[in-house]
């Protein structure tokens, strides 16, 4: 079997970790950088994580698409608040069967995608994983990595079996979903009550956890999620609430992705994980009113910052 | 008529307003302090208002209630979260037909004292004022002032007609109210929102009303508490929600109450404000979803800071 060519859009916590493991494992990798270009370049790309620390010497660096090789596999590893740059940057490294895989949280980006960039071989992926971006090509792996893939159109199931066999052996665990829009509301059930509440109350994981009231709170949200869900034609059992209350409990402390953009005074993934969802479960007449509260507070405190 | 004996229980930014004005209209008014007794007794109590600035140089100034003679009328202006005192500290200074009357937010608190001492003369007052304690022995009275009586039990009606007139001529508007349930619960379609979501958000009214989603959410939260309303026997029209909104859109920049005792780390009027209207309208069959994350999430704040 051909070995993949790949390429990894946005090099952070996401792709800095997946885009390593593949490098580390001698994939061949192609990583598009933002600020973090000349400093890769000269320093490589460090991941520490708990599978071990691996440093990537030479990294296939590069900070413009045209300047990159066409591959097989796109990792699209950036926030989707930047997704509207999918359009242009894009092309330069797409061949006729080139699958994009869209590792982003949240509902109806490969739709937008879909629509920018007509025929597209797109899948979504699911990272189950706690990675930070500690500083310059330099990724923090915390605790889990699994990765969930899934085709949403495309003729592009055998290339993602290659994928998930290239993780594998990468170290990362990888499995398929066969409906993609099922694992990503599952991925809701954790993302929405977190990512939100986190930067709400401006805390941790952990302290949500640890006060009764947050904690009734979270699961209240995760139940909302899962009407949402089973709603929209996404069957989740409550079950999983529970599943999701006790993976965070034993997780490490830790500060959603939500959180670090907000301490840092990024755009804050609103639309995706928060926006997209309510609307989708309105137009199946549900309404959830504790994510809708969630949302309108976090436009607030995000335009607070960004104005 | 026999001119009326007051006392005033907590003399922060309404006890020092109210009873200020009683006083400066030379009514007999004896004020209960706490920290700023010795203070007050040197220097009066300096009352900064929209109506006019004023000092009242000798106050009948007690830290102690067993100091202080019986009266006729009690207005309680403590905050809701030191009510345990007063099964306590109203003993000394009532006499057979004394009439208390709590002028504070929030449900249930008559109730509470009505089964600490029984057989007691009990109304409530609903200040709608906008009035803050600037330092010892000194309020500031930005905006309104009306003053709603009602009685909750006890053969009160003539005293309380006594109490709006001394109020009226001391430059206090004041009215009945003959359903103090819908009185309580309308001033709660204010005081939910704006209290809660001005520590949550940790902003002003003013900016709330200036974005799109709080202002939305807000919204929201109101028709909770008149749904709560109306589920509990206390008859509130939507319109009111437009007559709140449109009030706070003309108030002058505020911090509420709440506001105030979370940048001071003081407790949180939760209890009265909060989880005493989910409880009734949840009795009621009626749950409000918006306004039991509020709930959730103020005692998270709070006991951040109180432990």
């Amino acid at each position: 079997m051909r070995k993949l060519k790949y390429a990894v859009i946005g090099t952070g916590a996401l792709g800095g970790f997946y885009g390593g493991m593949l490098a580390h494992a001698e994939n061949e990798v192609h990583f598009l950088f933002h600020n973090d270009y000349d400093y890769v370049l000269k320093n490589g790309l460090k991941v520490d994580s708990v599978l071990g620390d691996f440093l990537v010497k030479e990294v296939n660096a590069y900070n413009d698409t045209t300047k990159m090789p066409v591959c097989d596999v796109v990792l699209v590893c950036l926030k989707t608040t930047n997704n509207g740059i999918l359009k242009k940057i894009l092309p330069p490294i797409l061949h006729k069967d080139t699958c994009v895989i869209l590792i982003q949280n949240g509902l109806g980006i490969e739709a937008e995608l879909a629509a920018a960039i007509p025929d597209l071989s797109i899948a979504g992926g699911l990272a189950f994983i706690c990675s930070s971006k500690l500083g310059s090509g330099h990724i923090q792996h915390l605790d889990y990595g699994r990765l969930t893939l899934g085709s949403y159109q495309g003729d592009n199931q055998a290339i993602l079996e290659q994928v998930c066999a290239d993780f594998a052996a990468a170290g990362v665990p990888c499995d398929f979903s066969d409906n993609l829009k099922v694992s990503r509301w599952k991925k809701l059930v954790w993302n929405v009550p977190y990512n939100g509440m986190c930067v709400v109350m401006n805390t941790t994981t952990e302290n949500l956890m640890a006060h009764p009231a947050t904690r009734e709170l979270i699961h209240d949200i995760m139940l909302e999620v899962i009407g949402g869900a089973n709603a929209s034609g996404a069957p989740v059992g409550e079950a999983y609430v529970q599943n999701m209350l006790d993976m965070t409990l034993k997780m490490k402390p830790y500060a959603p992705s939500m959180k670090l953009d907000y301490d840092f005074k990024r755009p804050l993934e609103i639309q995706a994980i928060y926006s997209a969802p309510l609307a989708e479960a309105s137009r199946n007449g549900y309404e959830m009113p504790k994510i809708k509260m969630l949302e309108q507070q976090l436009k607030f405190i995000m335009d607070g910052y960004l104005k």
